[in-house]
């Protein structure tokens, strides 16, 4: 065959017409069409998985990779079925407390401690300014929350948050878009007759989301559908050309474990599952986010509810928070729900810091707070037979029981605080610890 | 009716009768001959349950009131069914740590912090010395395991942990007896045949059990039974004339999620089990422990079947530590693991602390271990419906509802940090925080 003809031949001409295409379509799209982009490589490599899988998955919104088409950035990660479970951070400056630096270092700490994703929900300062630090210095994908640059500017300009309109929305969207953010929070799913219902019957806390909280008033003082309903497919044009993921926030989402698994929680999920298939008609990455504050025992219920409705699409659960009475401590409370939120099929786990319910975080609350998620994402994984995890474990413990300190010490899902825990008190004996000495179970008996 | 012949009144003659009785019958024994004794009457107040009930669960060998008939202290509490989860908080010197006063300090912290028992495990310094005074400083029932005594004494003679003998044994629990501990941790269930079956086959940590270690070496080097199996019924005699609760223990638990829910672990448990029905015989109250290492999906699993095969006893878990690789943080998977098994029906968490795996604990460690374990316990309480357990979390999530901040501090399961944490970072406007600031979901909108 001689190069002219092979130029003619069918399957040249396909990958030529796939090589010319990758920069327009969207992950979703290419998966669609059985085109394997770079990003579905990467992804197959880092999580040891056959591509044409993870192809498929994407292909039937089960998987998404939130990449921005503008940016570029060294950590490109899948999220959803059969994947590790992922991470994220959220970082950002508020009124009261707007310090860039801080925000960088948390960035920072947030990365060097394994978070797979950070989130700018910046309210104070210069947000333009400080999402595009934020976007500079990420090697991770990185969300936002575009209505809050929204509400922002209209309290800066002596507004009522409720005189919010179309134009500004799409404004923002548009603005955020060009500046690289990979994935954003669209609180579509909260609608009017859902606030209706809500004025009708009793919630000890209301609307805890703040983004929530902002269209709740809309539609109460507007007495006219969600914008962010009724712009979905405006919105969705946008975050298609930039193969922006959206993350369909849960503006309804129980704010304590008396709210937990309602009407209006479940309203919300069904109209997400509804605005899913949307998105996936479209093109558009899609991800749903998920409570928030419910008891242990209801756990398991919200995940299979999530994946059956919106027909398993990746789950980004807040916490969940099983309790609502350990302020101070919550990264705790919230790595007991990821784990089994996890380990039930949740995909994608948002950090909640010792300081949530209190204060902005400090950046040593953001290295706790990314500890616990991690450590419940593992533990998840464990239960998920994520390829490697088991073994993680089993060669910590081979390190164990030959009393291999660096070895232990080497393979800790945090490295500082057990070394440092360990040269405050060492032992007499270095082969042991301050705990047992001698007595130490590994040590042959004399 | 006249006084004499009140006197005669059968009625009078049994309250008589009993009140005799009460100082020499246990309180099984007791529960058993429907005697309702006043410890009983104290936990059933306490945990608001009707106390027909409470002496019944404990005739039927599902709650113990560990106290020692020689101690009294503040704190009487029941474990088992139907009860509020409790929590155990180790403490205890070592060779290279030894400093009395910080261990009494750690046993006030813990106390401070809310746990239900101790367990002294010192085996550094004057051990007798160090148990009397924490007898003294405790107001909650307080463990030991006589083992790590007679081990330390051999070890100081020069001699080896094998020379062990069944005198030494007796004499250094009817010493701890005598003093005035509440509870022992003996681990009789570690026998010949498991530790034969052991060397036959392989496990990545065999035993990590302190206790365990030494018996296993015992068995292995004089080639016979546990003495503390052999000696089960002698023991027996002894905890019963004290009212000791007996904790049995679990010498071959999983060091890691490679060995767990395996045939050493199972065999025995099942050997705990018939432990079990001879202690109730015997009119001792008993306690089972359990692991240790194993991965989230096989809590259930542990829990009933120790449930099962051990006829309901209270079953105290050391975590569960449901993955490896976070020393450091064993605190956050072990209150992971802690609030799933109590959810299944565990009934005791015996805390781990940041230290875990690294050194002896230090002051700041006991204080973040029992607050890890009471989220846990408190988390499991939800689920099975303890009383009072949802009341506080509505009552928590009414003052956030209203942004009443002294409300959510007093309420908080641990007081010292949220309320250093609100006021290291205070915003301008106090109705709220610095996280959302004028944003706050729960302020009204302008």
């Amino acid at each position: 065959m001689d190069v002219v003809s092979s130029w003619l031949n069918p399957v040249f001409l396909c990958l030529f017409y796939t090589k010319g295409r990758d920069f327009e379509l969207t992950q979703l799209e290419s998966a669609k069409k059985n085109i394997i982009t770079n990003e579905m490589k990467r992804v197959a490599k880092d999580e040891h998985i056959d591509v044409e899988v993870l192809r498929n998955l994407i292909a039937e919104g089960k998987i998404v990779i939130p990449k921005n088409k503008k940016r570029n950035f060294k950590k490109v990660i899948g999220i959803g079925e059969k994947l590790r479970t992922k991470v994220n951070a959220n970082l950002g400056t508020s009124k009261d407390y707007c310090n860039l630096e801080e925000e960088i270092e948390k960035l920072k700490v947030a990365i060097e401690t394994g978070t797979d994703t950070i989130m700018d929900l910046s309210t104070g300062g210069k947000l333009r300014l400080i999402r595009k630090k934020m976007l500079e210095h990420s090697p991770v994908p990185v969300g936002t929350v575009p209505i809050y640059q929204i509400a922002v500017e209209l309290m800066d300009n002596n507004k009522s948050i409720s005189e919010m309109d179309e134009k500004h929305i799409l404004k923002i969207i548009q603005q955020q878009a060009e500046d690289g953010v990979d994935f954003f929070t669209i609180h579509s799913g909260l609608t009017k007759p859902a606030v209706e219902k809500m004025d009708q019957q009793k919630r000890l806390m209301n609307v805890v989301s703040r983004g929530g909280s902002i269209i709740t008033d809309w539609i109460r003082k507007n007495k006219k559908e969600n914008p962010f309903y009724t712009l979905y497919d405006e919105i969705l044009d946008i975050m298609k050309e930039y193969d922006i993921t959206i993350s369909l926030g849960d503006g309804l989402r129980p704010g304590c474990i008396n709210d937990s698994t309602d009407y209006l929680q479940v309203h919300e999920l069904m109209v997400l599952g509804e605005l899913r298939d949307r998105a996936i008609d479209k093109g558009v990455q899609v991800m749903i986010e998920g409570p928030g504050h419910i008891p242990l025992g209801e756990i398991m219920t919200n995940v299979q509810l999530e994946k059956k409705i919106c027909k398993g699409a990746p789950f980004y659960v807040l916490g969940p928070i099983v309790t609502d009475v350990a302020p101070g401590y919550d990264h705790i409370v919230s790595a007991i729900g990821g784990a089994i939120a996890g380990s039930c099929g949740a995909d994608f786990l948002c950090f909640v810091t010792p300081s949530e319910h209190l204060r902005l975080p400090s950046i040593e609350d953001v290295r706790e707070g990314v500890v616990a998620a991690k450590i419940a994402g593992h533990i998840a994984d464990i239960e998920k037979g994520v390829y490697g995890a088991k073994q993680w474990d089993y060669e910590m413990s081979k390190c164990r029981s030959k009393l291999d300190w660096d070895g232990m010490l080497n393979l800790a899902l945090e490295k500082t605080k057990p070394r440092k825990f360990r040269e405050e008190r060492l032992p007499t004996n270095k082969t042991v610890c301050t705990m047992c000495g001698e007595l130490c179970s590994m040590l042959p008996k004399k």
